[in-house]
């Protein structure tokens, strides 16, 4: 029985996808080699790498405009400090909006000052703050677009004037937005795109060379993009599992049509927590993330019971992050609307055994 | 036709681990879910991370003498500068045998003061210098224990007084070596290891905590050990190709048991450069690597006919690289005897057709 995998990263990637990748381990391209055992700069290689970037800048609309992608290695973690270390000569300007924004500001603080514009950390974060102001002369203003453990989503970016750093990793491909008011984005492979191990960079060239210090460089994005972001070895297999991804993406229809696909989950599984009086959401209402649905159980009596029923149902990975406690429901842009389904199903069920 | 892989790395795994881990992707350990699905904090993803982890230690003799593998991102690249950041308070001392260990210098120079104790730049690195004296007073001692481009392997190490750090990246895991000489051991996976994307590092914990620098999270080895090589999402993937190909080893009779066949296979290949009169090899005999042989043709006119011969017989990449030219044969750990015998014929070949 195939799982509704709701995990919220590593996570549910499309089948067709699994079935190419499990191929090219033991024949790519027909070259009677495992794609893990040729050359990065072997023709194959190089051409994976190439198709992966130039789908990740298409599919955003960023073609033309002055934008590059990386496929680089260490997830989001490290470009916390890739940012600061890149961009931050004396100040830098940022939202605090759960636990990976805090944990991007530690980071920047060891490369200067930081200013944090707002912060929701008063209500464990569970909404977005949204009046702030963002002082002109900080070097660059950095967000987070999609608290995966809190189930919140900034729907408004704003107008800054300076450069804008977006971490994008769990919610990245997921909706349409004016991607060029960003000037440098990054994302974790592991939600929405591939296996964790590569990290999307999508960035702006001409916002970097203003800080006056050394920069190491495998931190250097300059060094990346001198080299195609072959740098050094590439992660190979991630890069190319991202490729499979962003290639069925587009074919699917691109970013608006799996939208269309998220929204139908969202509503199907934000519908049920508002309407079961055995649930309760955890985000606040207009601030909720279609990617991850946060909700509790009214009644923690009822924990037993609804653990037994979702696990039977085939659901994997239901249960919340322990900042939050309850449940999360990640519905990232491969699980299926039929995943959605079951899982309010589930819902339906204990309020019939236990309402 | 299965291929002979003499690849630089990216190269060469045991066909075994490219089957089982293409099973994963489809299903993994019976999950109804694929490897590169499941949550890194699962039962099964950690397991796949601890066993990675406790069989590299076993496999190097190393349990019980203080010592901890990570698996890591970033490659020996960042290993570079990650070994700089947590050791060098005032001065290094680094041997110079090759394009890796530039790069390594390049790196730790941004962190302090760094002394070469010997460099073999005079002659292409085609040799290992071996009279040096490394100073007392050096944070560490840095080290690369094979050159790929080139060809060279270290066969004595030196005793230091002070902290050792050696890059194995292309070849640990292949010959008896009493491991516990080195302090930090780091190595790229993609050569006797796994695929590309991860980065093993075995470091005794005691040499950590004595540079009074503030060193950011992901580049702090304190960091990745307190979390158990899990203080990011780790690349799973990779790790659980590593962890096959660790298993594989072990199963063959480990290090003593490799270190057979690849003195076999080195015996047969570098025996014909030597015998056949129209190849002469690279490196200096005495500092020859059983993992990369290096050689060239004496004319340059036999490229065409060699470089047909070897193609048809089934051989991928034997191209050496752009700093030294002609060819070089990687026989890495999982690479056959039976393909250094098909080399062995191929150049008997051309000595049948052109000599």
């Amino acid at each position: 029985m195939k799982k509704h995998n709701f995990s919220a990263g590593p996570c549910v990637l499309p089948q067709e996808v699994m079935k190419k990748a499990s191929e090219a381990i033991l024949n790519f391209n027909g070259l009677d080699l495992s794609l893990i055992e040729i050359s990065h700069r072997s023709k194959d290689a190089i051409e994976v790498m190439e198709t992966a970037r130039s789908l990740a800048i298409e599919l955003l609309g960023l073609e033309g405009k002055g934008y590059k992608a990386l496929f680089l290695q260490g997830g989001a973690s490290l470009q916390f400090l890739m940012v600061a270390y890149n961009l931050l000569e004396k100040k830098a300007a940022y939202l605090n909006t759960g636990t990976w924004s805090s944990k991007a500001i530690k980071e920047a603080k060891i490369m200067g000052e930081v200013v944090e514009v707002a912060s929701s950390k008063d209500a464990n974060f569970n909404y977005i703050p949204k009046s702030y102001s963002i002082p002109e002369d900080a070097d660059y203003f950095h967000i987070t677009s999609n608290n995966t453990i809190f189930g919140t989503q900034i729907k408004e970016f704003p107008d800054t004037g300076i450069p804008m750093a977006c971490d994008m990793s769990s919610d990245i491909f997921s909706r349409q937005l004016d991607f060029s008011k960003f000037d440098l984005i990054y994302a974790g492979a592991q939600k929405n795109m591939g296996p964790s191990g590569t990290t999307l960079v999508v960035i702006r060239e001409d916002i970097l060379g203003k800080v006056s210090r050394t920069i190491p460089s495998m931190l250097d994005y300059k060094a990346h993009l001198d080299k195609d972001s072959m740098f050094n070895t590439p992660p190979v297999f991630a890069v190319y599992v991202s490729m499979l991804t962003l290639q069925w993406l587009k074919d699917l229809g691109g970013i608006p049509a799996i939208e269309k696909l998220n929204r139908e989950k969202a509503a199907l599984v934000y519908g049920e927590i508002d309407r079961n009086p055995l649930f309760k959401g955890f985000a606040a209402v207009e601030d909720r993330s279609p990617m991850n649905a946060t909700f509790n159980l009214v009644n923690e009596a009822h924990k037993d019971t609804f653990d037994t029923l979702w696990k039977e149902a085939g659901i994997n990975n239901l249960n919340g992050h322990r900042s939050v406690g309850g449940y999360r429901a990640s519905m990232y842009n491969a699980l299926s609307v039929e995943s959605a389904k079951v899982l309010v199903e589930v819902m339906q069920q204990l309020e019939k055994k236990v309402g």
